[in-house]
């Protein structure tokens, strides 16, 4: 059982939103390496190539699940993170892959 | 004669610095606009469909331009302003098409 951590629909997600949240280099790279992983990842420090703290990485994954970049579901006393690729293609065809690539 | 405004070279452009120009309303109307007409255009209020006084849109032609997404040249008392589109679809592919799309 996990549940979802709020996030926007589909059709909700909104490109100046999603575009702050692409415009920052750690977040840069925590969603190259999520794409690069195609699947849900846990939410923690040692997972990513990045130097910050726990609290930091956090921070990152708010930024990236309000903004409808990522979905945050929760099993137990775990988090994991997924990019939401399909509906960021959805609606803004070609901008992960430009700025993932 | 003109001359154009300090830019940075083509791969000097910066993806989280473009990213962070994009993240605007105000500044993605501007480009939408540009992109629509392709050619350059001058740099005054009452040629774009966004309601900013004139310091504002020249903020913002400052903030597209040190990223490297628009030029800016001056002509005697006029400034004109023109995307960057073969720099940054060089550097970018596909980015300024799904932004602007």
């Amino acid at each position: 059982m996990s549940r979802t951590l709020p996030q926007p629909s589909t059709e909700d997600i909104d490109l100046v939103t999603v575009l702050r949240a692409l415009a920052d280099p750690v977040r840069l790279e925590v969603l190259r390496e999520m794409a690069a992983s195609g699947e849900p990842s846990p939410c923690s420090a040692e997972n990513y190539d990045v130097d910050v703290k726990a609290a930091t990485l956090s921070h990152h994954f708010r930024v990236l699940r309000e903004a409808g970049v990522t979905t945050t579901f929760v099993e137990g006393r775990r988090r994991w993170v997924e990019l939401r690729r399909a509906d960021l293609d959805k609606r803004f065809p070609g901008l992960l892959d430009s700025v993932l690539a």
